[in-house]
């Protein structure tokens, strides 16, 4: 088994994050999108979209997808469980890491696509993406800081996929674009700590 | 349980069709946003988003996002299997489940969005997002034309929730945008034809 990975890539983020939170070890292959190796014929035979994670198995199947290769590896390595217990369990982690991606990691993709220096020549960029964007996500920060009363996590209790997308999602807003949790926000801030300060946060 | 409904919505009927495939009866509760029924308070604690669809359950635990609703009726109802039999089998599923989502349906919805005269006093439309949108669906249309080769549906032998998804995004894409599958896309046209002419096309 081999991890197809992109460094920088918040979505490559958050499937080494939950690798790491299952205490797994699977040998790692950084794939450098900028010299256009993902569009190689060898690479685009794995995976036609060129799109990384990209998980390997020893058989030569492949799974894309960041959410599709934790639900494999959740299978495989029932512990911890990071995607629910039981039916309810996992509809709901769904739902809410669903919603971690789309009011905040896609969004905050999609806003550093219309703006970043490096996506300049490879996408056509619209400042005006950019703006209604970035007001949308602040809004929906104010959102979740509501939805944390009394949680200590995204789905309740436990610490699951939806807190790593959120994570890789607020990291990379607060890098890529300056956009930090507002000081009245103590919830989703002290939320934002309790993931941040994990061993795994680095992954 | 019930199944709040809103009967226009792309991402309502794939949860409708899920449910016809399935056999199941699912009250249906129709919810108005034209007259912002879904941001009234009763609804928005049920779903803080005030989206639809939202499946409520007899004790009231409500699960937003349509493949969280779809994930949990499958568990509970695991025939005939829609979503994958095997962990690697779901693996798969979910990977197609999340193309169809991310290079179909979201851009349908989004273009929709940014050119429907609906939305115009709702969101901030931008026509470039339309015309970019428009290009990039096109050449994705290329793309799952040529994935389609000797497959019988997206994911191969067996029909499954992401043929759900991407027969919706292609009913919006033609009715809504006057998209329609190209002449030179016979693998493309004839999986849309299989898929629409099942019983459940119109649930």
């Amino acid at each position: 088994m081999k991890l197809y990975d992109l460094p920088p890539s918040p979505n490559a983020r958050r499937v080494r994050i939950f690798i790491a939170e299952k205490g797994l070890e699977i040998p790692i292959v950084p794939v450098n999108m900028m010299t256009g190796e993902n569009q190689s014929e060898g690479y685009l035979a794995k995976n036609s979209l060129g799109k990384m994670p990209l998980l390997e198995l020893d058989d030569g199947t492949c799974i894309a997808e960041s959410a599709a290769i934790c639900r494999y590896l959740e299978e495989m390595n029932p512990n911890p469980p990071l995607m629910g217990r039981n039916p309810l369990e996992r509809a709901l982690v769904e739902m809410w890491h669903r919603r971690m991606e789309f009011e905040f990691l896609i969004p905050v993709i999609t806003i550093f696509l219309h703006t970043g220096e490096m996506w300049k020549d490879r996408v056509t960029q619209i400042p005006q993406v950019a703006e209604t964007g970035i007001l949308n996500v602040k809004e929906r920060m104010e959102w979740l800081d509501r939805e944390l009363d009394g949680k200590e996590f995204i789905t309740g209790e436990d610490y699951t996929v939806a807190d790593i997308t959120a994570q890789c999602a607020f990291v990379m807003a607060k890098a890529a674009l300056g956009l930090r949790i507002a000081e009245d926000q103590p919830k989703l801030s002290n939320w934002f700590t309790r993931v941040s300060s994990r061993p795994t946060a680095r992954a």
